[in-house]
């Protein structure tokens, strides 16, 4: 069961120039009908994510047995939305103490740092490891050298028998690894050729990983199908909880001039599912001088560090709090408590992180700080997935009432097109040129 | 060594729309003259860190020398202003692998989740752990509520000998702990009072972890004290690192419409220098109505995330890269290379991070989004300490130039006074009155 709490972003609460007017949400009734029609028409295009929760996972499931009877550790070698969906997923459902008590141990390489990359395979047995491959494109630069580093690796290590250590998730057709893959014999999976990177965790990009550290995937999509069911049968703006979140953030920025978006969650174990959200809303809405800018908060450990600004700072601001019910493990505060601290006693650490998202929330609300608070009971492989899809909907209907297309990154390539012309790619050379005209250092501090 | 490089903040790079013009820093010069002279006087009072340099280490080296020898374990509760720059400096210096292979491992309680409290409880054996307890007032609630879980589980382990694994830090006189150190004749350390707790991680706030770790506490003072002398000696704001850097923020903020501060780190182990800058820059800032929103950001991982926005979403963003040019570790892409991919046949992982910040430095210029980027060139405690003090001298400038007291962050007591009249403190029975009535629920849907 997810609540989500919106009181603290209505007029009622916080007035009429900081608040939205019921009238306000009310007034795109029309435009939702449309845009409904439009997003279902769209379905087996660019909103290919709706299908997901439909889909066939029998030889996810069978893959997933096989890598569990023969690995130790699964890496996945991703980035962005080849990778922080899958980290959402386990750390949301399994915990942030998965790897301290459970085989397969797992880890994302997701980033060219080699000092992190060293960090990683400082701590598997590359001969007790799987590598899953993952691009939607084939051939992201950071996945694919990662990748042939492992693979001189495996070579090396294993010899012959290294295609068994690995698994590609890639275009059915295109792109490097596709071909790799086909040529080598390498074990592979798809991405459907019309799903968007960063709304592909719950393909085959996100349920390997989820199935191999033991998550229920059946009841994940469950979680994303009644999202689908939630979002196809309303229309109505306050029952669709997909198009509420999209339309309050919409009207928080165009009308209320709130151009950041802050997600807080006060339980670590979402604290990836913020990444997620991050990439998902900037890089879907982040277009034509559009789109918020996402924040990632921890709570209570933010309350030290950004409630200031919250409170005191420019009023740009609109706050999702995340939060969970159940607590996996508890500590009592008991013994022998200092008169002083008479009002900890008894308390649990748990009680004291609910209060204190209480507290906050009463704060921003004087400060008339809009604010909105999603709380699951649990953090099932259910909750987990109605979230997933309720966020991508959200999205991708914000994007048309942005009038932007959600799904792609026009803005992204200019740099790889740089970084192609540094590293010596035929056909880049204009780029070359053109970098460095662009990188003169005119104004330098040496200390 | 390090390098400022701010090109790609000024016209000639960007246009006199974007970009700033010398003449425009030029016209600070009897501003920073007065601001100089005020800061000076003011360096025993609230700016008390500039202090900090000069200071004596003689007992922390001792105590951290007697740490080593008979724990396993070294464990901060604290939180905000008495953790972020604790793991600073840690993971900037030490790097992210420092637990794998040294004793005694590092670990921190910054929170009061329950479940992450417990991440570290079960990676520990606190008969062979000593915890530093780390409050400016001395009595913070998460911090407090974590010591006396703590506490609890050492007099059950240990017995009679639990005080010997208890350190505590804070206020010389004020404050619960600072009782019950007295009381119990538990070791402890003084947080000078001028200083405040985001200023304090180069006091015996941070000094002790640093050298427990072995990092070298003199060299990392020795930075703080040339960038104390680096500061002292110019007023010329082109010399002068910390008002350079402070007053391209505040002209791009209050003459260009740059609301956020983006810091995107190209090297992991900087990953909570950015965690620090964020809460330094914040919490001094975000006050009246002003200052930037600080927006952590990793590279490469966040240009599959992030950059889509920040070149071609609203132009609300300054963006500063960190980067370091030497690496410990690397990883060469060698062996048999297919022909598509030739182009990275003979790189380095760190080539091709350098490559990938160069690329999107470019496409930041090209789409006219400012940025500057400061390079270490290696991360040394001396450089590590430079920085530091550089960044807080940049802040306390910039309060100044904002005319904000940067030292103060009166909005957080809001929401901690509502969550002690909810967990039923003496005196605060009107704020939980206050709390009921700002927490009603007019607004919710549950799926």
């Amino acid at each position: 069961m997810i609540k989500i709490d919106y009181s603290n972003v209505m007029s009622e609460k916080l007035g009429e120039r900081e608040g939205i007017l019921v009238q306000e949400i009310e007034a795109y009734r029309q435009i939702i009908l449309d845009l409904h029609k439009e997003i279902y028409n769209r379905k087996d295009k660019d909103f290919y994510f709706m299908n997901l929760p439909f889909q066939d996972i029998s030889k996810i499931k069978e893959t997933a047995r096989k890598i569990k009877e023969n690995f130790d550790c699964f890496v996945v070698v991703g980035i962005g939305g080849s990778a922080l969906g899958n980290q959402t997923v386990q750390d949301a459902v399994n915990g942030l103490d998965y790897n301290l008590k459970n085989f397969p141990k797992f880890y994302v390489l997701d980033n060219v740092d080699p000092e992190k990359f060293a960090l990683v395979m400082d701590q598997i047995d590359v001969r007790k490891t799987i590598f899953n491959v993952i691009t939607k494109s084939g051939s992201t630069v950071e996945t694919v050298a990662n990748f042939l580093i492992v693979l001189d690796m495996l070579k090396t290590v294993i010899g012959d028998n290294w295609k068994r250590h690995i698994i590609i998730t890639t275009d059915p057709e295109k792109g490097f690894l596709r071909k790799f893959a086909n040529q080598e014999g390498i074990e592979s999976f798809d991405i459907p050729p019309n799903l968007g990177g960063r709304f592909s965790v719950l393909s085959n990009v996100g349920l390997l990983s989820a199935a191999v550290c033991g998550i229920d995937i059946d009841e994940l999509l469950e979680g994303a199908k009644y999202g689908y069911q939630l979002c196809e049968k309303s229309i109505d703006p306050f029952g669709n909880p997909a198009y509420l979140i999209g339309l309050i953030h919409y009207i928080a920025n165009v009308k209320k001039g709130k151009t950041i978006s802050v997600m807080m969650a006060y339980s670590e174990r979402l604290s990836s599912f913020v990444n997620w959200y991050r990439q998902l809303w900037a890089e879907s809405l982040g277009k034509e001088g559009l789109g918020q800018t996402p924040v990632k908060s921890i709570g209570s450990i933010d309350q030290h560090s950004q409630i200031q600004l919250y409170i005191d700072g420019p009023k740009d601001k609109i706050v999702t709090f995340l939060n969970i019910e159940e607590s996996f493990r508890d500590f009592e505060i008991t013994g022998d408590i200092p008169t002083d601290l008479e009002y900890l006693k008894g308390k649990t650490l748990k009680q004291i992180l609910d209060i204190e998202l209480e507290g906050t929330k009463a704060a921003l609300v004087k400060a008339k700080v809009p604010n909105l608070t999603i709380t699951l009971d649990k953090p099932s492989p259910f909750n987990i997935g109605l979230l997933i899809y309720l966020y991508e909907m959200a999205t991708g209907f914000s994007g048309l009432l942005y009038k932007v297309n959600p799904f792609d990154q026009p803005a992204v390539e200019e740099g790889k097109n740089f970084a192609y012309g540094l590293m010596g790619r035929k056909g880049y050379e204009e780029k070359l040129n053109e970098y460095k005209n662009l990188s003169k250092i005119t104004h330098l501090l040496e200390i």
